[in-house]
């Protein structure tokens, strides 16, 4: 089973990676950039027989922070 | 306009990043996690009178390393 998990920061946590990509690309000449967050992309390939929580549970243990961060669980296939 | 742009490594470039995720899965007992990549994630609010020439090229001048990074743009709003 391949999943992708995002993980982007909350709202209203300061993300510096983010507004240094906002102003490089107006240095660039990109006009009109108003908000730039970055955030994280784990793509896993588990055995199928995994439940949901045991994602869950790797989402909380390992991939993400979540006192800063959220995440969000896709199911490829 | 909202914008998500996703870039992962190419199928055949090394991920260590990945290959560190799992091994700390196994550790932490999360069996059957056969490979995780590890990729980056942006999301950009730009005007909405953005070209997709425009986007393609903050894409391949900032965003991702083409030699070595796939990106993909999804268009949120």
């Amino acid at each position: 089973m391949k999943l992708r998990i995002i993980v982007t920061l909350k709202s209203g946590v300061l993300d510096p990676q983010g507004k240094a990509i906002q102003h490089a690309l107006g240095s660039l000449g990109f006009a009109g950039v108003a908000d730039v967050r970055a955030g994280k992309l784990f793509e896993l390939d588990v055995a199928d027989d995994t439940s949901d929580q045991a994602i869950d549970d790797m989402c909380r243990k390992l991939l993400a922070n979540t006192v800063i961060e959220n995440y969000r669980v896709e199911k490829l296939a």
